[in-house]
């Protein structure tokens, strides 16, 4: 671990998990439409939203992907994670009031790289929203420990 | 283009553009933080985010992926679109106060199935901070067509 209680490269291996829940709420889609910009009809206008498939709201995409992040950044690997890469799949709608637990699953470890690669996905309810995928980079406790020694010895 | 004023499928092309520019201001971050519940101190806490190679505050990756949903959901192919993949890269990091353009361009248009692949950047100042490639879905005129044509006939 390091200083911020954050996985090292060293302490990570497949099929270690970790899940974040959240309730999403009317709050957060009109406070991420501020922010995002992102003023869909589907997201704000209950009566539009009532006519399509929906059948009514649903959350933005990329606001449910938000716990998988913090499923990343708090818990696994948790603090001094860098975000590399995500890929989603938009599966099935979220609507105001939905708990979404963001689940993170270690694939793979490429140490040499200190890079991660993640399975991230949300449920609600036991059904999977968003699929997908993260990569990862984290510290390596090794590489600390080489550089307080060279410090150590003056180099 | 259909009622809400959004692409349908037989008016996209491969080469259309769109762009939407947004500045990503303190507010924003300290919001996405309670939205998301992703509280990394890289986001949140200037004394250790100092420390860091990025040398202070920068926002979450997926705020900025927030500005490239938008893109989509109001210019490109805009309202009535609905979002299925979302691939990122994160190259760079956005501060507080950056200014950031998310331009979304056809890549291909797959008719039969009513899909528009986009490849979607988000810049500042000119240079790439997150890369990537979207898969949504339209609606078609000739399909409502069809169909007004049918309920007409009384079938």
């Amino acid at each position: 671990m390091n200083d911020l209680n954050g996985y090292d490269i060293e302490d990570l291996s497949p099929g270690m998990s970790a899940t974040f829940g959240k309730t999403v709420t009317e709050s957060d889609i009109g406070l991420f439409a501020g922010i995002s910009g992102d003023i869909n009809a589907l997201h704000l206008n209950e009566e539009y939203a009532a006519t399509t498939p929906f059948g009514g709201r649903i959350a933005h995409g990329i606001l449910t992907t938000g716990l998988i992040s913090a499923t990343i950044a708090n818990k696994l690997p948790g603090p001094g994670v860098i975000y590399l890469e995500q890929q989603l799949r938009f599966l099935a709608p979220v609507r105001p009031g939905d708990t979404v637990n963001a689940t993170v699953t270690v694939k793979e470890v490429i140490a040499e790289r200190g890079h991660v690669v993640l399975e991230t996905i949300c449920r609600v309810g036991g059904k999977d929203v968003i699929s997908g995928e993260a990569r990862v980079k984290v510290g390596s406790s090794k590489k600390r420990e080489e550089k307080k020694k060279l410090a150590a010895a003056g180099v």
